[in-house]
């Protein structure tokens, strides 16, 4: 920006660090916002009394005194504050008080001044601050003040910098984002003016990695305008440097090689049953990996029919990925000739390194793999399965469902419940990683090699921390533009982070940061295990909505009310439905019917009112997703509802119409099957519940808006 | 009360009636409020400037002066309120400003004066109502001021009259209740002051059905107590009155003869398959039930091997219950026969009442049915099992898996799920019960039954209204003391309760209103049908807990934190572990394991580390849960888990020690199995979910807490 007048706060901070301290003073303070284009109110500061009535007479009265001294942090505390001084003889009385006051609280504090400021009334007091955060790096943060951000913590996050679109976003989305619209009667505040406070904030913090934390509190919100009242900075003169990060070229190059790996070595490939050496063996071979496979085992010469080497250098041809499964004490010096050999990626399956405190064995490691750009997967994990080349390097179990979704883990438990899951609900899988300790290998590269990954439609993440936070959320950001990604982030309570910290050692950010930046990244946060698998079944399944407009029809009454409920929980926006549809629809139900949305066509109804509704529901053009409510009847059987559901969506996708479409089946034990047949066909449909189909079909809306796609 | 001047509010009602007022003067609300000894400021009625001198002067100052005018409702609009006159020169213009004022407004108003109030500092502002809920009846509800009630919709409700504890739960209740303890550095709340306030004003509105409409609006909270400044009140010279209530003993009359009959008529018995009236036939004997059962038709003389009556009247023994299988029309005429004969219910199957819009016909059948003193269950329904009996009185099919859990739905859908999960998922069911229309029996009716019924142990309802609000909350309340009533209330969003609206006509109460006080009367509240269906299933398998301390014991890292976020979710302590137990769980877990909680065993261990770890904690007294979660591998495989944890906890039963133990499963499909040996043995298990087996408990621990169990 063109008027941000960067020297002055280069100047100031460079005098602060001169004089070894960590806090700027208000005065300071006010410098730094006037260099950043944030307004301040009009004020100066008083050595004297004299001086301070002159300056008053000069701002206008009432003014505000403060004392000003890097001594006194605590201003009020000292009794250095005094509020609505209204007469020249209140002004030169308060200024001889609030000195007074300073030196009882701290003989020797040294007394810059006393800063007379313009007394401002009347407005919405807000916050805007700035913190440096250990997972995302510089952070601003927006909230009303007063009880609502102390009390109600009624704050929201974004990364530093933001648009003005960002900022703006920030503004209306506390909770009580209405009180600035204007409540009672009041004037509505500037809200233009506050998002470009937030914006020059979250500039000024990432032009200046020193500022480590910016708190604007209160900044008085009027309708013509935002003013920061009290600025408080604070000064971090050796910022942690910014992670090291790897270009998007050299990512894919080495993931490229990782996932569709010509030749794999396994270290530690043993012959022996129940082995972990032998389990890896064993899957690559039965799994139908088509490369070569080089078993690595000093004491063998042949394990499952394949020439075993005493060390990956004696292995003759090129090696992509090396297995380790040996003790980790053993790992450096195999690495060291994994290293030598050229190897790609180092898959480190053992465990005992972070994670049960050996951190010096792991930066061991990552120093050794740096030392010949090879990439670490892991440690302490299951390994890793890449479906489109038959891959399972895992000593799991095979899995050979293909399809598009691909799954992460940072535990092995939940890579395991991922599997099992996979497996049972036959979702069609690209990939399943485990990402362990994350030594090297990160979310951010499995997403930047999903998102060019052909055979990859989703991406699903299971994680506890972040190691880079902001590489995270702008990798992720770019990607969802085009492919659903899908989070669980465990720990996301207060005790839930205190145990990822018992378990990883990673400090688990606070939950709030973490929800609105991984909003802000276009992710799709899953609130428990069970959704995020379920959405990584079901999103892929359904087309993108081509629009908001949402209508339930519903052969029971009573499912119709639990379906909007949940498109309510869920963001779904039930359609108006416009006069003319709503005549049309009337044409295929009962008169006691109930158009209007949900559309209730009643319990005793044939297969023709669903089928003709449905139908409807398909051809409006209006209309762009359908949830349907099953009851079970005599009249028409579950089977029977689920063929002629799978009958006319098929029928309008041949004629081009492609709109979601999900089921809630309620009646006996035969609406399993028939859901079953539904979701075959790419019908999100599941018996006695309301909520699952309508959170899928949410989440799929969460997408494609954040996609910019509806 | 003692302190209560009855006397005084009976005369101001009655002044008020006389003068075709529905609104009382801000005087007359400060001497209702008087009578019922809530504290207002200082005041009092000036008629001319002078006499407003003279009182502010007594009164001392700073003042409010406010009009006082029947004609007048909005006074600040009008310019009939000023504030803060701190000379008497102030208030004697202030006077002549606002009668002008008000003259300006309405030319013809009628000025009774002004009123001359102590202006009061300082202190919190909140509010404390009251109004008369059409589901509820008179129901008081208590918020902060400002934003936080308007905006952020931060008030909590009771069903008024309420206990001096009920009113202090509230003021605990909302969202910002801290700052009622105060907060930066502001000085606490007098809580026990505004709690009396709630109580009085319950007491009034109770006292006084007349009172529709309280407002005590703001009240000033300060350290020493609690002052209605503004008091609002609005009559309805004619309140709706009480809805018609049976005696508890005159509901078991009737319910016991219904749920356990001797003899069971069937109105419109069918041979011909197909028919509602062959399939109600079909299902009474094929599901087994032993008493009699007569076919009504007035052209057969033999349905299903049994003799057939033309009419009721012609059969020769006592009849109990009456199932219709006939259409609406026809229903009256029947229903005469059938009160003749002296039957206790009448099921009325057939649909064609007030859910299409036939109001007339539904209250013609319940005046026949109040005439003769038969109880009606719907209309509108699929019918009611109650399994002890063997009895299936439905046009659905026979359910016949024993148990203790008593089902109603008021949906026929919902039912038909209820029917299809319960099968499914192997549920012990005493009772399916559909009460549809509701034109007569309702859920209090149900539950007073099952409260005394020994083959019920959990009772589950889903709702869309309530007929009678207050009479549901009372007997919940009562019978939730006993077993868990498990409350899925489907319309509870906007968008839902329109949805409400249009399918049975019925209005559905605001949900903030119905989660507050299905909350007081000790009810399971279900988020969704899902929900409701797996607390039926589990919490009554669990022993309950007989403290708070929640221990996890995982096998997965990952699991533990999942896990922990679910604790945190559903309201649950997880236990901080005292140094000796810490110890004494390290014993057997690995060094790099973590104790603490969750206890993490990690992922290789054997058998007997899960079984020594849960051993140590159903044997330790402070633990009073046990939450495992199991993580899929060689060395322990998911059946030989799930035997040990059987094992383990039978072995502690037998000694006499029952605690609540649940588990999540990670693994390959193996885990399904297991979870279902685990659930068959009474501990709560799911595969690939850390969310269901936690929301179990919490609702286990949600009932006990509010059945003082805890």
């Amino acid at each position: 920006m063109a008027d941000y007048d960067r020297a002055a706060v280069d100047r100031i901070i460079a005098a602060v660090a001169a004089e070894g301290r960590t806090t700027l003073t208000a005065p300071e303070g006010r410098l730094v916002c006037q260099a950043y284009g944030i307004p301040t109110p009009a004020e100066g500061l008083a050595a004297t009394a004299e001086e301070a009535v002159a300056l008053a007479e000069d701002i206008g009265l009432p003014v505000v005194l403060k004392i000003v001294s890097p001594d006194v942090l605590h201003k009020t505390e000292a009794g250095g504050v005094l509020v609505g001084l209204g007469t020249a003889a209140e002004v030169a009385a308060g200024f001889e008080t609030i000195v007074a006051n300073a030196r009882a609280y701290k003989a020797d504090a040294e007394i810059v001044g006393v800063q007379v400021q313009k007394l401002l009334t009347g407005g919405q007091e807000v916050i805007v601050g700035a913190v440096t955060d250990p997972t995302f790096g510089k952070i601003v943060a927006f909230g009303l003040g007063g009880v609502l951000v102390e009390v109600l913590k009624d704050v929201t996050f974004r990364l530093a910098p933001t648009t003005l679109e960002e900022a703006s976003s920030m503004v209306d989305g506390i909770a009580a984002a209405e009180v600035l619209r204007g409540v009672r009667g009041a004037p509505p505040a500037d809200r233009e003016a506050l998002a470009d406070v937030i914006r020059r904030v979250g500039d000024l913090v990432t032009d200046f990695p020193q500022l480590s934390e910016v708190d604007l509190n209160p900044i008085l919100a009027t309708p013509d305008g935002a003013t920061a009242v009290d600025v408080r900075i604070i000064v971090d003169p050796e910022p942690a440097p910014e992670p090291v990060r790897f270009s998007q070229e050299q990512i894919l190059a080495a993931m490229n090689r990782i996932m569709k790996p010509a030749a794999v070595a396994v270290i530690g490939a043993s012959a022996e049953p129940g082995k972990i050496g032998n389990s890896v063996m064993r899957n690559l071979v039965d799994g139908g990996y088509r490369g070569e496979i080089y078993p690595i085992n000093p004491k063998s010469d042949e394990i499952l029919d394949r020439k075993a080497y005493r060390s990956i250098s004696d292995v003759p041809g090129d090696v992509d990925v090396a297995v380790f499964a040996i003790p980790a004490k053993f790992v450096p010096a195999a690495l060291e000739e994994v290293g030598a050999k050229g190897v790609a990626g180092a898959i480190l399956i053992p465990s005992g390194f972070g994670e049960t405190g050996n951190h010096e064995l792991q930066a061991e490691v990552v120093a050794i793999a740096r030392k010949h750009g090879v990439r670490i997967l892991g440690p302490n994990i299951y390994g890793y399965y890449y479906t489109p080349e038959n891959l399972s390097a895992t000593f799991c179990t095979p899995y050979d469902v293909k399809g598009g979704v691909a799954l992460s883990s940072q535990s092995g438990g939940i890579g395991m419940a991922i599997l099992g899951f996979s497996r049972s609900a036959n979702i069609g899988v690209s990939s399943i990683v485990g990402v362990g300790n994350k030594a090297d290998l990160d979310e951010d590269d499995l997403l930047t090699f999903f998102e060019q990954d052909e055979n990859t439609s989703l991406i699903a993440m299971h994680l506890e921390d972040l190691k880079d936070g902001r590489a995270f959320a702008e990798t992720a950001k770019r990607v969802s533009a085009k492919k659903p990604v899908v989070v669980l982030k465990a720990g996301r309570t207060d005790q839930g982070a205190k145990a990822a910290g018992s378990h990883t050692g990673a400090l688990a950010g606070n939950d709030k940061v973490y929800d609105d930046i991984l909003r802000q990244s276009g992710v799709i946060r899953a609130p428990g295990l069970n959704d995020m698998l379920e959405y990584a079944r079901g999103v892929p399944l359904l087309p993108t909505p081509q629009g908001e407009n949402v209508v339930i029809i519903t052969g029971a009454g009573g499912s119709g009310v639990l379906l909007s409920d949940a498109c309510v929980d869920n963001g779904l926006s039930l359609m108006e439905i416009p006069p003319d549809l709503d005549a049309a629809f009337r044409e295929f139900i009962p008169p006691f019917g109930a158009a209007g949305n949900p559309v209730d066509i009643t319990g005793g109804e044939p297969p023709s009112t669903y089928r003709n509704t449905i139908a409807l529901g398909l051809s409006d053009e209006r209309v762009h997703a359908l949830v349907l409510g099953y009851w079970h009847t005599i009249v028409t059987p579950p089977m029977v509802f689920a063929e002629l559901v799978v009958d006319v969506v098929r029928e309008f996708r041949d004629k081009g119409v492609h709109k979601p479409v999900v089921a809630s089946l309620s009646g006996d034990v035969e609406v399993e099957e028939a859901s079953e047949h539904l979701y075959r066909h790419g019908i999100v449909a599941y018996p006695y519940t309301t909520e699952k189909p309508v959170a899928v079909l949410g989440a799929k809306y969460r997408w494609a808006r954040s996609a910019g796609l509806l």
